[in-house]
């Protein structure tokens, strides 16, 4: 384990960790580097020193020398399952589907569609995290349920956001996979309830979110006991007013170099617009991403969310066409 | 109210929504703005409208035609109290205190410390939201019970955060103001759950909200019941290096144009840099914030949180000093 | 002409522009749209009215009906060539070479290298912009002819740099196209100047231009009588820490929508590492560039400039064929 | 002098560079820090090392121990003076005037109405950037000849822009102080010509400069000979939509405590809105600002430029008596 302490933390506070590690029967090594000064501890019982260390003065952070999220940990990369999904290998697998389930008929109708063009699983959301307290908020249980009808019309896996901890059981109970979504990457109590239960969890990161701060956030659910996280790339906010976020396509190679875990992505989200949405598409599967997100609804200009965003059905399908060619190029395959 | 209909709305569907208008007595105006189309209802009963309109295709929203948090609702402004302080008045609140409950000792020399230099409330963490799982993450509720003692032993009433819905009604038990952090500003469970309970609501600006963004927020808190909301300043994610945050100086009275509700700031967290506060808490003040939030430490070298930013007693009562000065300037006055 | 007022101008500013519209034969409409207030003029002589309308009280701007940089004004998109290499058509010109031309050696094995793995053209830079006075400057005169060097060993034609209106028309001697960089965007006396000249430009988009900025940019040039104009795409400034810039990638769709001009992408000046060079080349392509901009450098370690982003031969080539993949993933190919 | 090397130079290259400091008889220590190798020159003659240093291999800048910026080089400070302004002193001088130069009577009537109110310098731009070539460039010569006659006038003395180094000598002939806008921070040949001549100069920091990268701007003008050059804190360029730009109150203490140079801002340009205008400005001086720049326009409403955020005489004057009293607040006052 490494202690980390305060960068001003005087040599009697560094002494005493030391001894405090010394005492264990373990070797203490001083470091400083990023601003931190560290000591790391090695040796036999080293893990198990962590609630004595962490407890001493001038401790911010007591961390394994090599974190859950880090590529060392499997360099060869994380495969997650979810129904007969899987996301990681060479199948890339496109989830669509609706912003919000809104009705029975829509559901379906969208379900049937994007299984019909290829798509690999369905997204949809229940629970919706709405700026305004006045915008529609998601069906709830009701909206669930749906999902549960359309995974048994077409048998395509779902994936659905949770917005809540006390909403995990119940949302774990009916999702294969649970999404944790851009605004709720640090809202560490829903990420601690996401990594005690056994779901996969699809972790967006946050709309001003370091790279840093998104494994750190992955890591909260993986030090829970979940192992299967994938890491979505959605889109920052800066200056640009052409797109509703600027998509970060380098944040997939990158994120691929430091973690073990896959890095999807999401161009509907990023883009805002749908005459984005292919070319953004195109550009995630091209850079390396291993799965894609993808908004669908059979009447965009009615949806109740995200309408400007969302392809139609026959656009979907035409999208389909082009990254398979894409995703070929790359060494790839979609379903 | 006024519906708001996705900007690609058919004129089927906006037909649709002034018929449910005018069939329930009420007059309906179409206009657009803002990249949106909106239908207002006037009239006797529009308001019961919401739940009806809400529900028909195309419609994304149902708000109030005049938003809770807006200044036309309380043109001379609101007064937020919690224990004798008073926010939004002549008098400006000093609010001090550690990042976090560290121990006994710390707390109640801080209490003292602050409350010594004429500060006017104790703030301090005992649930804490950290970046990374491995961070010391606040006493929990021994550090309610420690903020507790601080609060007998100098009479300051408390400030401190709450990270989960289901933590509200046991912080709220102690807390004189409940806080939501920044990276909670968009979650809205806790925003509804903050706004059912009695307890007066410090509500910080996320790291890249929009102050439309920060209004919502309110507004969710607002119309769950709880009018007793506090907004704070504490800084922006750009690309600037010179500072942990870049302190948004501007939101501060384009906040109040547009609402009735207080603004505060924190200094300590937009400059990450104990050098930086005092000229931030300056410059906050100067502009017009209606109270301030300072990070002070006995030894901000032992800190487990945020000592780089803390001011030692010393450096904070002579900040005080200059606080006094220019409160004074700007026709106000510290405690 | 459209005559543009402040939003803010009164009536009888409005109406002095509408009289002097009409009393030279013209129509006058009057609207308010983007917080402007816009008086167009149409019928004969409309265009002619600019001198005379610019000179009105009130009137920020006379701009032309449809910008010469709007795609309405060639629908089917402009190739510029340059040597023997075209832009924007369906063959995917790559320009390769270092960040600067540092000695004979150097840029000889560079354009032999480039030449060889496939590349269209030589970059490399003989006036460079440094942020720091003490950093490398380039050779100057000396590096153009280095460059011309290459060019008649290779065959390749040159795309450098030019910093000041004074030295556009010896950089154009030597240079087949001419690059103004990102710092130099809204440098708007060097776009007169460079619009004033007749080889092709190659303008960079500046760290935190907007498109609509970008495209004002590349008016100037346009209206000052040069139609060669190529828009790159080279990263933009953010709080993100991975990339020395971030890519937004979907700039080139967004930007090939309302500009008839050709979109490259500079994915080395983007990444700033070159472990992220291959993936966002290969996204800038998947999302419609049509040409890209490489650093290569036969030792980057010994680089003056930028060796970090830089390429081995030995990657660019291998780069190369993961590059004719995914053109022909998009319907394009290398030349 | 320091030698900075690729952070991947091989110790080949950096033994070069230490034999080469040896050899001329001085010292030479090798470190690294900040993701740099560094080859420091220490002895008689190590300043005269830069020339030969700069051209081996690898070294990809040369500069001096201690910048000519950095405050270590006048600890207590440098006051700048242009006419019987001091900029940097116990005086505080409010620059004020209109956006450009429009007409005789425009710029007379403003230079005495801000004179009358107190102001201690004019700005008006002859010259002005402006993002589209469709909108007015300023009146030129003919602009300064009516900045001298308002001089004359008032005894005010002038700043007005210089956009291109053709440029300096001419604004140089009538200005008292020329400035260089954010646009052209990092337009290196102007920055040059500007160090060259003998009149102070304002630098504004540009929309997306780091402090590193300003301080870096100057530099070049002090290399260039001339020490006179100020500072100006103007906005950055964020997400953030409540102002033109982002007003970042805290560039102003991390300067002053990085540089000797005077420091000021300009709340006009930053909040692009009048109504914040007044905020801005007590907020700088409360920062600590040396000096303000600040709009004004007899009639906002018919200004060929910046109406929205130009203050009417009336305003302006309301204002300086708040900028008195905070001037005060902070040990300071105004002319």
């Amino acid at each position: 384990v490494i202690a980390v302490l305060d960068r001003e933390a005087p040599a009697s506070v560094r002494a005493a960790v030391v001894q405090a590690i010394e005492a264990a029967g373990c070797a203490a090594v001083v470091s400083e580097a990023d601003g931190e000064c560290r000591v790391a501890a090695f040796g036999e019982g080293a893990a198990a020193l962590a609630p004595l260390v962490s407890t001493l003065p001038g401790v911010r952070e007591v961390r394994p020398a090599v974190p859950l999220a880090a590529r060392e940990q499997h360099p060869e990369g994380t495969r997650v399952r979810f129904g007969d999904v899987e996301i990681g290998g060479p199948v890339v697998p496109i989830i669509a589907g609706p912003c919000s389930v809104e009705d029975r008929e829509q559901i379906l109708a969208v379900a049937r569609a994007v299984r019909g063009a290829g798509a690999s699983a369905l997204r949809g959301g229940a629970y919706k995290p709405r700026t305004s307290p006045y915008a529609f908020q998601g069906l709830g249980e009701a909206g669930l349920e749906l999902l549960a009808e359309a995974r048994a019309a077409t048998g395509l896996p779902v994936v659905t956001e949770v917005l809540a901890p006390e909403d995990v059981a119940r949302v774990a109970a009916t999702a294969d996979m649970l999404q944790i979504g851009a605004r709720n990457m640090q809202n560490f109590a829903l990420l601690r309830a996401a990594g005690e239960q056994a779901k996969p969890v699809l972790l967006k990161r946050g709309l001003a979110a370091t790279l840093d701060e998104l494994l750190d956030a992955a890591e909260y659910i993986l030090a829970a006991g979940n192992p299967n996280v994938v890491l979505c790339e959605r889109g920052v906010r800066t200056f640009g007013q052409h797109a509703r976020n600027t998509f970060d396509v380098a944040a997939i190679p990158a994120l691929k170099l430091r973690t073990h875990l896959p890095v999807i992505a999401d161009p509907s989200h990023a883009a805002g617009r749908r005459d984005l949405v292919p070319a953004l598409a195109r550009a995630a599967l091209a850079a390396g991403a291993d799965a894609l997100l993808i908004e669908v609804h059979p009447a965009p200009e009615r949806a109740r969310s995200d309408g400007p965003q969302s392809l139609t059905p026959a656009a979907f399908a035409a999208l389909m066409v082009e990254l398979a060619r894409v995703a070929a190029a790359v060494g790839k395959r979609l379903a």
